[in-house]
C-alpha cells in the first residue's frame, strides 16, 4: 500500500530530456509521481517540488539514490510535510462570538446564559437552535478497523477521525468533533455514546470492526432520535450505488431488472448488497466464506450463494469488497457482465483483465470515495433534524452524486462543492418525503447560504 | 437573581435633565443600569442603547412601563440580543488546513494521514504533537449544579459549557469542547469519561453537584495521567485565595499567621478550604450543618466547630460561600476580621454591614471571579502534559492572579489577557518545579507566540 508521501525538491538543469530522465527515475524506482509546482525559475535551471507517492522508506531510499544519478538533476531536499502539517492536529474549537467587553462576556456567559439555559429546559428541542448541537456531529471510533491499518486503537485513529471532521466542515459547513472510545465491547460503547449522544446532532460512527459495528449502529438507531451513520457501512454503499448506476446506465443495462451480485459480505460488503436490493427487483446474490455475513444477507432478503463461481456465473453485476487482492480469476468473468472490483489499492481483477474477459465495463476502487456521500447526508439529516436515516436517503444521495458524474467518470470528485449540495438537496427532500424529518427545510435550501431558522413541522 | 438581560433603545430628546430621569425611572422600576451606546445623534436628540438586567418579566414590564412615562424619551424598541446571540450556539470546529486539491486531501486525508497513525501507534505520546489532543480540553457536566439555576439536566448546561469552552479559546488559544452526560451516578461518569479522556489533553469537570464530584474528580485523578480540574471547586479557590492576599496585605494582616474560617463546605468551600489550608500555618475552621461536609474537612486536616458563631469568633478571616443571603448577622463580626461573603448575588452579610460592624475589609462575591484561574492553569497543565495538577500549580495561580490586581481592586479584570499569561506562566513553573510536568516549556514561553513544540524532558 502507498503510504508515504514525501515532496522531491530539485534542481533542473534547462537542457532538453532532464525532466524526463527525472520522472522515469522516480518511476521506475517504484514511486507514483504526484503534483508538480514550480518553486523558482533561474536564467538556467528551474527548482520544482515533486510529490511521490510510495511503499516504504525502503523504495524512498531506492528513489532518492535514482535520482541523484540523473544527470542534470540536483536534489536539493527532501520534504516530510504530512507530519508538519499534523502539528497540533486538523481541527480548531473556535469562540464564534469573541468576549472583548463585560457587555460580551455577560451575554455569553453569566448571567445571559441563564436565560438561553431555562429556555432550553422549558422545551429541550430549543437546544438545535441555541446551542452547537443543530450544527454539529460526534464522530466515534474505537480504532479497531482503520483504512487498512487494521486496529490501531483509538489514539492512533485520532488523525483520521480529524480528518473526517475537517471534511464536514469544509464541505457541508457543519461542527464534528472525533471521539475515540477505548472499549472493543459493543455494550461499552453503544452505553457510552447514549451518555454524551445529546449534545450532538448526529453521530457518525467510523472505523470500528466487524461484526462490532453492526450492534453498536443497531442500538444505536433504536435508542436514539437522531442521524446516526455508520460511514464504512452506509457512506461506501452510497457511493457505489452511484458508481453502479453511472457504470450501468453508460454500457446500456438496465439496474432495476438486474441480477445483483457482492462478493465479500463485512460491513461495507452487506450494507452495499442492501442498498443495491432496494434498487432492483430481486434478491441480491452474496458470497462470504463466514456463515455470520451469510446469515445476515439472508436477514435482510439477500441470497447467498455456495460459492464465488456460482455467483459470477448468475450476476449481471458484480462488486467485490473483499480486501483480497486478485481473488476473481478472470476465467470467471462472463461477457457482457459488469464488474466493480473495489479493494484498494490492488483490486480483485484488474479493470484490463476483467474487459479481456468479455466484461462490459469494470471499475476498481481509487475513485469510488466514500467522502462522496457522508458530507451532504449528515447536513440535511441534521437540517432536517432527522429521527434517523431513512434507506430512501442513502438512495437519493447515490442518485445525485450520479447526476453529477462527467462524462469520463465513473463518479464525480467529492471535491467539488455543488456535489455535496446536491446531495444535500436529495436528502433533505428524501428525509421530508419518508416522514423522518421533524422540521422542513425551504426549497431554496442551499449550504452556502448562512444557517438560519428551519421552518418548524410540529 | 438577575437573570434577564435587554436593551432598550430609546430616543431621548435634548432638553436638560431628561436622560437622568430616564435612569432614575429603570433604577426605580427594579433593573440595574449596564452598558450604554450612543446609536445616533440628531439636531434635536439622540438615540441610545441602554443594557439593563433585572429578574424577570415582571419587572421588565414594570420598567417597560417607567420609562414610558418619562417625559423627553420614547422607547423605540426591547431588544433581546442574547437569545439572537446564542443561535447556532458559541462555538464552531474548523478545520485549519484547508481541503482545496487533491494534494491537500492526499495530505490531511487518506494516504497520508496513515503515517501520522502509525507514528501514534509506534509511540502514544506523539498524539500530544500530532492531534488536537495536545491543545483541547475535554468540559464534562451532568447539569447538576448549574449557576444559580440548579439541576437543569446536561441538555440545558450545554450552553454554559460553550461558554466556558469559547473563553478558554479566548483567554489563553485551547480548544474545548463540552460533552453533556445524561447520569447522575458517579460511577458511569467516571466510565464514560475514561472511555473517551485520551482523545483529549486535559479534563475540566463543571457544575456537577456534590458530593458527586468528589467522587468523580478522586477517581478520574487516580486513573488519568492527564490534569483533571474540577473548576467549581479549585477554579473558585484560585480566585479566593487572590482575593484573600490581596485583602489581608491591604489590610496589613498576614494570611500565612491568621485563622482562616470557611462557612459553607460544599465544593467550593471544601476546595477554598483546603487551597487556604496550603496558604497559612494552622488548620483551617470550618461550619457546615451537614456531617459529611465536616468529615471531608477533617481527612483534609481542617478543624469543624460546632456553630457559626464560633468560627466567627475564631476566625481572623471569614470566607462564606454557602448560597444564603444575610446569613450572618453584624452582632458576630469582630473588630479587624476580614470578611469575604461570597454568594452571588446576595451576600451573607453586605460590605458595608460588616465594615460598619468594625470589619478591617469586607467584599461580596461580584468580582471574585473563577474565570480568572482555570484558563490560564489548563492551558499550562497541558502544555507541560502534566501528569496531575499539584496543589502548588494552584497557589501559584493565586498569586499571579493577585500580583495583576490593581489599587482598587480585590482581583484583576478576567478579560485581561495580561493576567491569563501570567497565571499559565506560573503555573507552568510550579508545574516543572513540582515534578508533575512531563515536558519543560522555555523560559520564554508566551501564549501569544504560535504553539510550538515543547522541549522533551523524557
Amino acid at each position: 500500500m502507498a503510504d508515504l508521501l514525501r515532496t522531491l525538491r530539485c534542481r533542473n538543469e534547462h537542457r532538453p530530456g532532464v525532466f524526463g530522465r527525472l520522472a522515469t527515475a522516480i518511476g521506475s524506482a517504484g514511486a507514483s509521481l504526484g503534483d508538480i509546482r514550480t518553486v523558482w525559475t533561474g536564467p538556467d535551471h528551474i527548482v520544482r517540488d515533486l510529490d511521490i507517492l510510495l511503499e516504504d522508506e525502503r523504495v524512498l531510499e531506492q528513489v532518492l539514490e535514482a535520482v541523484r544519478q540523473v544527470d542534470g538533476i540536483t536534489l536539493l531536499d527532501v520534504i516530510d510535510d504530512v507530519h508538519e502539517l499534523h502539528i497540533d492536529g486538523k481541527l480548531e474549537v473556535r469562540a464564534t462570538h469573541p468576549v472583548r467587553t463585560l457587555h460580551d462576556l455577560r451575554r455569553v456567559y453569566t448571567p445571559g446564559v441563564a436565560e438561553v439555559t431555562r429556555t432550553i429546559e422549558r422545551d429541550p428541542d430549543d437546544s438545535y437552535l441555541y446551542t452547537i448541537r443543530g450544527k454539529t456531529v460526534a464522530i466515534v471510533t474505537n480504532g479497531t478497523r482503520v483504512l487498512g491499518l487494521g486496529n490501531v486503537g483509538p489514539l492512533a485513529a485520532l488523525p483520521v477521525m480529524e480528518g473526517k471532521a475537517a471534511l464536514l466542515h469544509q464541505f457541508v459547513g457543519l461542527s464534528a468533533f472525533p471521539l475515540v472510545l477505548e472499549s472493543r465491547d459493543p455494550e461499552i460503547l453503544v452505553q457510552t455514546v447514549l451518555q454524551f449522544a445529546n449534545g450532538f446532532g448526529a453521530i457518525q460512527l467510523e472505523d470500528i470492526e466487524s461484526p462490532v459495528c453492526f450492534e453498536v449502529e443497531r442500538r444505536l438507531v433504536e435508542a436514539l432520535e437522531m442521524p446516526v451513520l455508520h460511514d464504512d457501512q452506509h457512506g461506501t454503499a452510497v457511493a457505489v450505488l452511484a458508481a453502479a448506476t453511472v457504470a450501468m446506465a453508460r454500457a446500456g443495462l438496465d439496474l432495476a431488472a438486474s441480477t445483483i451480485g457482492v462478493i465479500g459480505l463485512g460491513a461495507a460488503g452487506t450494507a452495499i448488497a442492501r442498498m443495491l436490493g432496494e434498487a432492483c427487483d430481486r434478491p441480491v446474490l452474496g458470497f462470504d466464506p463466514g456463515p455470520e455475513a451469510s446469515a445476515r444477507l439472508r436477514d435482510q432478503g439477500g441470497e447467498p450463494t455456495g460459492s464465488m463461481a456460482e455467483l459470477m456465473a448468475r450476476a449481471d453485476l458484480v462488486v467485490a469488497v473483499t480486501g483480497r487482492a486478485n481473488l476473481i480469476p478472470a476465467s470467471l468473468v462472463r461477457r457482457g457482465q459488469g464488474i466493480l472490483a473495489l479493494t484498494n489499492p490492488d483490486p480483485e481483477i484488474r479493470p484490463e483483465d476483467a474487459l479481456a474477459a468479455g466484461a462490459a465495463f469494470a471499475a476498481d476502487g481509487r475513485s469510488v470515495n466514500n467522502l462522496l456521500g457522508f458530507p451532504g447526508i449528515l447536513r440535511a439529516a441534521i437540517d432536517t433534524r432527522s429521527r434517523r436515516i431513512d434507506p430512501s436517503m442513502y438512495v437519493a444521495a447515490a442518485r445525485a452524486i450520479a447526476d453529477k458524474a462527467g462524462n469520463n467518470e465513473l463518479v464525480p470528485n467529492p471535491l467539488r462543492r455543488d456535489v455535496h449540495r446536491a446531495v444535500a438537496r436529495a436528502v433533505a427532500d428524501a428525509a421530508m418525503k419518508s416522514g423522518v424529518a421533524r422540521v422542513r427545510v425551504s426549497s431554496d435550501y442551499q449550504l452556502d447560504r448562512p444557517r438560519r431558522l428551519p421552518e418548524s413541522d410540529e
